[in-house]
């Protein structure tokens, strides 16, 4: 079996160090937020995410979800944990008070969301698309939609998805084809969507799908689509269940990973029509998704911290037991951690599992300034980093997760590709997460371009100078800000007129600064920890200054390598037809 | 389906630009190496691969291969595949002339290797496997083993395993336990072997198992261990086939990938002892095992040359044929492949994936001088090259054949997530590469310390000053040039006094030396191409250059940090203490 153990004293270490946890704790409406709660809530859902949730994962990944007559099955274990899930109020926790959330800030939430997604990401899917659909009920729907769905949908009694994909219509929204067609006080809802996470399941007893359609009189492209509730059972007026609507899973997707998360093709109308309700206005849904874009973005990139870290603990446990050969320097009988080379791997993955959870951290922290800051120029100069860090914690924590489930394989050797193990899961899990809520590429384009030329490079320049001021006497990193910032104004000036010179350069573009943030941060707790070092807790002040003192060593390098590529080598690739070989 | 073309025309061009084909054509014993007979050979392999095997490799790996009472089942066409490729001669091919094979150069089985590899990687396993009984016989077994078994293993009409892993002896062989104890003219065999690729299966009728073990009175450790010959069904002195051995598969792993290939624990002597014979001396068989090695790492880092081009293959199509979205400068309906960041990951896979190629084959080239020239010196130095770059060809290769089928993957978008589209599988068979056949680290600690330190950077220093004459007129290969020397030279001084930090540094080095010894061939190889621009394929020509420039403006700039990280970055590792976190 494999374990799953939250690190939450690093977690606390983290959020204090580098989150801002004293500045959101003082914000207007946190003054329940205190170090005793924060420290309670996390050994509880420690306990839940390690006793309940994590021993389900490679049981889920191994029986999966079965589809039968439109009927699915979860994995063994799931329904019951999801009741117990919602009974102990970890599904309602990161909803507002309002609909019986804890409305607690989102600081605070991501270190929980961490530990759900890292003991079992399959199931973690489930609240965290219901949480999409409460946030888009809760920002544009009517009071009724509000009354009606958000209580239940916050409880987990109900649970939500979002139904934007279709075959022909990914990471192009433009296509959508879905029609929405009025009927009286609703509408007749018809069309395919694929990919829909948790799209149909045993765990609830009702599912609020969101869906993406088109009104007959809709403009073309991304300005005709419009945004309806099509629950599973239609909603009488007194809140019971009435009528099976018009919808059904078709079948479900045989995938690489998160076995145990039900990835539905939907049908909907296939007897005359879905019945759906509009979410505000007409041919607004897509705007209307991309209010909530940066917190879909952000949790997806916390999955790839999430990840890492479980990949990182299953490695080190591993390795920790494992005996073979003599390691260098060693007694006979040390385990194979002690091995120069799996030492490096170890600490490979340690550092940069710590460098994307305190860049996710920092950004959780600037979310909750941008929201509550009663300063405007303090929360919209918060409100700038949020969205310039967004797509770097997407793309880099997912693209990072990746590469460390890949080392974790490899420090557990032929027994890595034994699927008993656990370490290969990790492995195939971690490979959607690059892909799903916009693939790197999409991070990529949205940073250089919506992120970086609009402001001019401002907000960028802005982070720099931040960083400047706290670790700019540290040489290396020193360099390094320098470098991003000439990359800065390099994509500030080539976008406009060249803007494929800048797509071509994108995806170096996030991954150089993912690193810096990465690197400027891990000595930022270093620092904080050799401060520490006597009174704290030994064994996190430790790590945190050997992750850092690896980071600055061995990743930070790669930075120069990365901005002479983004400044030199678009035209490579600009000059490539792929059509041609 | 998922297709597989060989890549007849890049391969020719590969072996003319860089491998050394006029060189190794005139070498003694060659005189039957002509182009026609290369192409011919290659366009009938090529057939074979894409149209025989490839269309197996993903129901096989849907299927796997299934084990009851010991009796293994390998999936459906498995079987006659296996007996047309040997009916077809291409299982003899490589072997030598004396036993039925065609005794032909490496350099000219080596792109067939490869054809089969990516076509089909668990199902060329049972052929590179059997190719490394049938060599260490060769070597090392008497006339009448040799007679015995040769022609058969050759044909086809009988495999080979190598039984060397035992639960607690992976990567330290010093640790098998495997008894044999003397019985008149044979040995009683007793143990149990793991991770035995083709260890059981349906395919031929006879499999003789080479087996590590330990005699009564063998001294402790790697030597005191020995080889033996042990057939599933004993043979008697006419060649017929006489009773069923004591051995026998306990059970398949259920493995990551290669479900095709039956990787088997094999149970030896439950009946009081499997009858073997030894090979050569008593206590010398991992020294044979080690005789054979450069040859065998050298074909698993071919695997991830092979897998890697075959994941490109996948993502190309899929990326020419899927239209979402209008590329930036491009009119509607163009596909996503000239979206600029597709455009990128296309061409890093491709520059990569010929990078290695380059590498392998030129390596290829070196392993038959040295085994063929008549100057002594050049097969010295030839020689050299070989020990030098194997297991930059196994640990480098297999590594960026992991990345590249993960870039695969990501090209595909949600739908390389799907398992029926293919891409994962190349994602799963790609990680055991850089596992088997020695682990990354193990090559890499092999690089530095025999290849590199042991000659005080010789060899290395040799291939430097070869690419230093061939393409240090370009400003970037001079410096990445001599930054390699710089890291030798590094190597040399310190791997004596501080092993500890070259063991550290040791897969850093590897890489870089991948990178650098890619880059130098890319370079060569295209300004071969712009020679010929002219006059020969232009589509292959064309890549070249497209590739080349890439290489050298994306990856080739990861050089310097990888050097920084290497002679600074030690001691971050070696201070780290993985108990104490």
């Amino acid at each position: 079996m494999t374990q799953y153990r939250a690190p939450v004293r690093d977690m606390l270490f983290t959020l204090r160090a580098v989150g801002g946890l004293d500045e959101v704790a003082a914000l207007p409406g946190n003054e329940e937020v205190s170090d005793d709660l924060i420290e309670a809530i996390f050994e509880e859902a420690a306990k839940f995410a390690g006793d309940v949730l994590a021993p389900l994962n490679q049981p889920g990944d191994k029986a999966g979800c079965v589809v039968k007559d439109g009927v699915v099955t979860t994995p063994d274990g799931v329904k019951s944990a999801f009741a117990a899930f919602c009974d102990n109020g970890w599904h309602a926790m990161p909803a507002s008070a309002a609909w019986g959330g804890q409305g607690l800030p989102q600081l605070v939430n991501t270190p929980v969301i961490e530990m759900w997604t890292a003991s079992n990401l399959a199931f973690s899917l489930c609240q965290m698309l219901t949480v999409g659909a409460i946030s888009a009920i809760e920002h544009h729907g009517s009071a009724t939609q509000k009354a009606i769905y958000l209580p239940k949908m916050t409880s987990g009694e109900w649970t939500g998805t979002m139904n934007l994909t279709e075959p022909q219509a990914g990471s192009d929204l433009a296509a959508v084809r879905t029609k929405a067609v009025p009927e009286g006080d609703h509408y007749r809802i018809t069309g395919t969507k694929i990919f829909i996470t948790w799209g149909e399941h045993d765990v609830a007893g009702n599912i609020i799908h969101l869906v993406l359609a088109r009104l007959p009189d809709a403009p073309a492209g991304v300005k005709g689509i419009s945004l309806f509730v099509v629950p599973k059972f239609l909603v009488n007026l007194d809140g019971s269940l009435g009528d099976r609507n018009d919808l059904v899973c078709a079948s479900l997707e045989h995938k690489l990973g998160i076995h145990a998360s039900p990835t539905a093709v939907m049908s909907f109308g296939e007897k005359g029509g879905a019945i759906g309700y509009l979410v505000g206005e007409a041919n607004r849904g897509l705007e209307y998704m991309f209010t909530m874009m940066n917190h879909a973005r952000f949790n997806v990139g916390l999955e790839g911290v999430a990840i890492a870290e479980r990949a990182m603990q299953q490695a080190h446990r591993y390795a920790l037991d494992r005996v073979q050969g003599r390691p260098l320097g060693c007694e006979a009988g040390k385990p194979i951690a002690y091995h120069p080379d799996v030492k490096r791997m170890l600490l490979d993955m340690k550092a940069r599992v710590e460098g994307l959870r305190a860049t996710a951290y920092f950004t959780a922290g600037r979310m909750d300034v941008a929201a509550k800051s009663p300063d405007p120029a303090i929360a919209k100069k918060a409100q700038a980093l949020v969205d310039l860090l967004v797509p770097v914690v997407k793309g880099f924590s997912t693209e990072s997760s990746v590469l460390i489930a890949s080392t974790g394989v490899q420090v557990h050797g032929g027994m890595g590709f034994v699927e008993e193990t656990g370490a290969a899961q990790h492995y195939r899990d971690a490979r959607i997460t690059p892909i799903y809520e916009g693939t790197t590429g999409i991070q990529a384009n949205d940073f250089v371009g919506r992120k970086i030329a609009r402001d001019g490079g401002a907000a960028a320049k802005t982070l720099i100078a931040d960083f400047r001021a706290e670790v700019g006497d540290h040489a290396g990193l020193a360099a390094a800000l320098n470098t991003f910032e000439t990359v800065v104004g390099w994509i500030a000036d080539a976008h406009a007129a060249h803007p494929e010179r800048t797509a071509a350069s994108a995806v170096a573009a996030l991954t150089l600064a993912g690193i810096v943030v990465g690197a400027c941060l891990l000595e930022k707790q270093a620092r904080a920890a050799k401060a520490r070092l006597d009174g704290g807790d030994s064994a996190v002040l430790t790590g945190k200054i050997a992750a850092s003192a690896y980071y600055l060593a061995h990743v930070l390098p790669q930075v120069e390598g990365l901005a002479l590529a983004i400044t030199q080598g678009h035209e490579a690739i600009n000059a490539f037809d792929p059509g041609a070989i």
